[in-house]
């Protein structure tokens, strides 16, 4: 019989990476710092793809979960950053469903606008809204392949209820994205690349 | 701390099921044979949502993984059924590219049509073909959300390299849906209701 589970984890040194930040984070622009800086260090650390998310308790600021993009580490295509934050955050309530689950609505802060994958995972989450940092185009810019959702995706999360802020600290951001292309990091599915080739 | 990992799990009766079936599955019609025949027990077992999927090694008719819509009993609303299939797929090769991981192309065939989320990881999981049975369309009768995805979703994976069949068994497969809905199955995201709601 084939395997019949799978498990996704954080490395380890998240954990005291998170308790060493001030809390809480009341403001998008404090969000995404945290949520850029945990990018660096895993681009620092060299333990995957200069992605990072966290998903916030939107009145308090409280950090409810991180994410961090593991598919190299985790050996799967769907641990981008924004599912890690999302599935986490969801074990943490024990709910599949975050707008049922929390006592306050929930944000995803996440360094760099959702591919396609993640903006339909987006969808299910129950999350109420999101703020993202680099765009899609800079993501390209580094190599990286974003995949096919339509061009005004916000307005699509808005029409349900999910409302989207974009470009913050858009620049620190990419700057992530640029250093971890800088120093080699690997860019599996490169745009232009056929999923065939 | 919040927690830092998270496992998604087939209910355990998937392995005895899997070794009493025929194999291998050659036509795409006994693939889905055994697909469909999958959601229908997870139905009868009240075990999940009504849907099913199985990642075949696409020369050999040999089954790699087995997917189920695992998304109530885990909490978690990643955990379609062809997310878990193509997860345990990849854990089986130890690849997050089944494109590259396999010695021969992998197919991924699902009951019904990939939702938003679902099509998006897709183009990441390094699958080169899909067979699907029931149509969006079948699903949002029940009640279930597909969410956004283009209506010429086929056209974008095939310029991507992977291969869309669509209609495999659709009555049978839409037969297990409309048997969840009798029984009255929990519809989660119901269609129609916004995520804010």
């Amino acid at each position: 019989m084939p395997r019949t589970q799978f498990t996704i984890a954080l490395p380890d040194w998240c954990a005291v990476w998170l308790e060493e930040r001030p809390a809480p984070c009341v403001t998008p622009q404090q969000r995404m710092r945290l949520v850029v800086e945990l990018a660096q260090r895993h681009v620092d650390r060299q333990t995957g793809g200069p992605f990072a998310a966290a998903v916030f308790d939107a009145t308090s600021g409280r950090v409810v979960s991180l994410g961090l993009n593991v598919v190299a580490r985790s050996g799967l295509s769907i641990a981008h950053a924004e599912i890690v934050a999302l599935s986490l955050a969801q074990g943490e309530l024990q709910s599949f469903d975050l707008s049922a689950g929390a006592s306050a609505p929930l944000q995803l802060v996440t360094s760099a606008e959702p591919c396609c994958q993640c903006y339909g995972a987006i969808h299910w989450s129950g999350i109420r809204s999101v703020v993202c940092g680099a765009r899609a185009s800079d993501v390209r810019q580094i190599g990286f392949d974003e995949g096919d959702k339509p061009l005004d995706w916000p307005d699509h999360l808005a029409a349900r209820g999910i409302a989207v802020q974009q470009d913050v600290l858009r620049e620190d951001a990419v700057g992530v994205l640029r250093r971890y292309a800088e120093q080699g990091g690997l860019i599996y599915n490169p745009a232009g690349r056929p999923a065939a080739g």
